[in-house]
């Protein structure tokens, strides 16, 4: 075993107990007996929320029935809650609604930004994205070049330098996700954005990993088009509906490409041609999980209620604790850091490789401390900073030296290949 | 007042007493006293769906939090409920799944059968689909041929002698709806799917208000592509994720243009290039709304323990009903009724024109009998023989007759326009 002659237990609680935010642990259900390091993939449950979804469900599907559509407001809860994003984001140069999933809107601002530039610039040809992105990103842009067959190509790059490299007059679009999902990497949003307007394509940003873990300013980064999740950081549950923002000098230049009822102008006229709304709501389809929307509201307006830099802070103090805690208690085994270092450049996960990384994660929730898995040989560890505190960090190190030091990842159950959350 | 020597409402209670599905009401909660006949809209709220919901909520999410992905069933819920639906429509020759909007569905529906066309007979451009059809069907349509820019059009006939008419060897698709939303018109899907591929186009039905309501059997009518939504007759929650069959022989032969994640092959592989899984899950984008998603399950179930023949009996007995009171006891006001005479050619709502039918409808509400009003002109009246009974049908026709026997619509505030439910 190691000796630490580094930071202690005690000097954790120490932190625990001066820091601001802490008071904010009651506002969430946190599972007994685990420390949960996967509010990155999954957020925990907001106390409020179980009330607001049987409010919902009781009461306004159960009693108001057809009327809650006006009375409880259930037409404009993607706009609601949208403009609540966008105040979050500080994208007050545009509007937002929550809507469909990540995936869905990533094909609207990909086709809305595309039909842009066919318009101003229809020799750019190219779409560039990264070659680590979260995959549906990179599928998405890929479904809709096969089904346009229009001789749009996919260019990936994989860093800062590459992008430099591949931002050239064949550019349209650049799409980019702010934190990588892996390795917890950050762009600096407001610079990227600059060199690729410069380089006179448009921006799309996926926040999936970002938004309510890291301080956003849609406006100082002058973005173009975004889009991101409420289920992890922003803690909206399972699979809550996802959210897309547009900038007001795109938003009435093009239709999306789809173009459903509740994006007309006039819906209720159930006229036959379609006219999109003026505005982001021409970005809305079709009628959304009222239970699953209106109970994501709960979590986003926490995160509203937020101090910012107050979490960033927090953020960054937990991960660098995480990072130091590995390398000062289990320096004798092949852990290798995949996040960055420099604080500018880190999002609000702490990923290592381990060669044995499948059984290692297996062995880290069997024994209480639950992160998540992903190829290849990735542990994920989410620090959530408005539920997780610095002995949880110190803890959940501590479980993963004994799980290295004493080979617990050895035994046989945590073999065997499957789903790991 | 008219005096009718027909059907009294001592005759509806005799037929409610000997109704086979009268038990079926005790597992939804009604809002007392109204009769609520817009299920065609907005199902009422099965009475298990509240515990369903607070369990996905307390103990799925908040509890086992990520681990719901697998123990759960989070990941296999949209292809689980799939097969349910798939078994209620008599699809035992393709497979179902639920998810996203119906709105969306048809785009992917539309999109695939394009794309298939694209391969076997790639001069067929011309995409039917019905002029009186719910809007969002032809919105998408219009988006999409906006989007490809290749050359498609949209044909828009009227009933079955114009499609017949228009059905030449331009078309590629077809897309109907089975009921109309409006009138309440039924098309035999059947004979008209055989129309439709004998002349070489594949079919396309939504089935938003049809499903729950009368028998349907994909097989028998060798369906091509359904969509259809589970939030109206089959009473899974507002917006509850919608759901699409795609026949077997088709399902493999052509990418949907949304290619998310949840439709690749192995989507944690977390490979950079899209392979569509084989089957049906390839129709699958992004991350669902699992509080939505499990509630809808609730509804579905029960729809799949009724006798469908019982239930058509019923429905089309209260439908009838409701047509010959109305033309009883209040025939000397401008009534036009809209919806076929013709059992064979009627879905489970009934609608009448009345020229001051918005205020007629508002008037409605107010004294407890809760329709709805679609542009232009008309009352609409769900019959939902699960939970409506025979002296439900007298009485809102009693308060309709009351209405419009004491002018009651004629009061001031029934005159301002806005949202009728």
């Amino acid at each position: 075993m190691t000796v630490s002659t580094g930071i202690t237990r005690q000097d954790c609680v120490t932190l625990d107990a001066a820091d601001p935010l802490a008071h904010y642990r009651s506002k969430f259900e946190l599972p007994s007996g685990v420390i949960y390091l996967d509010g990155n993939s999954l957020g925990v449950l907001p106390k409020d929320a179980v009330a607001r979804a049987n409010d919902v469900i009781s009461r306004e599907w159960g009693t108001d029935l057809i009327a809650s559509w006006n009375t409880n407001d259930w037409f404009d809860l993607p706009v609601r809650i949208g403009g609540k994003l966008a105040r979050l984001l500080g994208g007050s140069a545009g509007a937002c609604v929550a809507t469909d999933t990540t995936s869905i809107n990533v094909f609207k601002a990909v086709g809305a930004a595309l039909d842009i530039q066919a318009q101003d610039a229809p020799s750019r040809k190219v779409i560039i994205s990264e070659r680590e992105n979260f995959p549906t990103d990179l599928y998405m842009v890929e479904g809709l070049m096969k089904f346009l067959d229009r001789g749009y190509e996919l260019r990936l790059i994989d860093d800062e330098d590459s992008l430099d490299a591949a931002l050239d007059a064949d550019v349209a679009v650049v799409l980019l996700t702010q934190v990588n999902y892996r390795s917890g990497r950050l762009w600096d949003m407001a610079r990227v954005t600059r060199k690729i307007q410069d380089a006179g394509a448009l921006s799309i940003w996926d926040l999936c990993h970002s938004a309510g873990a890291v301080p956003i300013n849609l406006d100082d980064a002058n973005a173009d088009f975004v889009v991101g999740c409420t289920y992890k950081y922003l803690n909206g549950g399972p699979g809550s509906p996802a959210f897309i923002w547009v900038a007001d000098r795109h938003v009435n230049r093009a239709w999306q490409p789809l173009a459903g009822w509740w994006g007309h102008a006039n819906p209720f006229d159930m006229s036959v041609s379609y006219e999109p709304s003026q505005g982001i709501r021409r970005f809305l389809v079709g009628t959304q999980p009222i239970i699953s929307l209106a109970t994501m509201e709960v979590g986003v307006d926490i995160a509203l209620s937020v101090d910012e830099s107050e979490l960033r802070k927090k953020s960054l103090a937990l991960t660098s604790l995480f990072m130091q805690l590995v390398e000062e208690r289990i320096p004798n085994h092949p852990l290798t850091l995949v996040t960055p270092l420099d604080e500018k450049e880190r999002g609000s996960h702490v990923s290592l490789r381990h060669p044995d990384g499948f059984a290692v994660m297996k062995a880290l929730i069997a024994h209480g401390v639950i992160g998540d898995y992903r190829e290849p040989e990735v542990l994920r560890f989410g620090i959530t900073p408005l539920y997780i505190g610095y002995a949880d960090v110190w803890d959940a190190v501590e479980t993963l030296r004994r799980v290295l030091d004493e080979e617990l990842w050895r035994a046989p159950e945590f073999q065997i290949r499957g789903a790991v959350t």
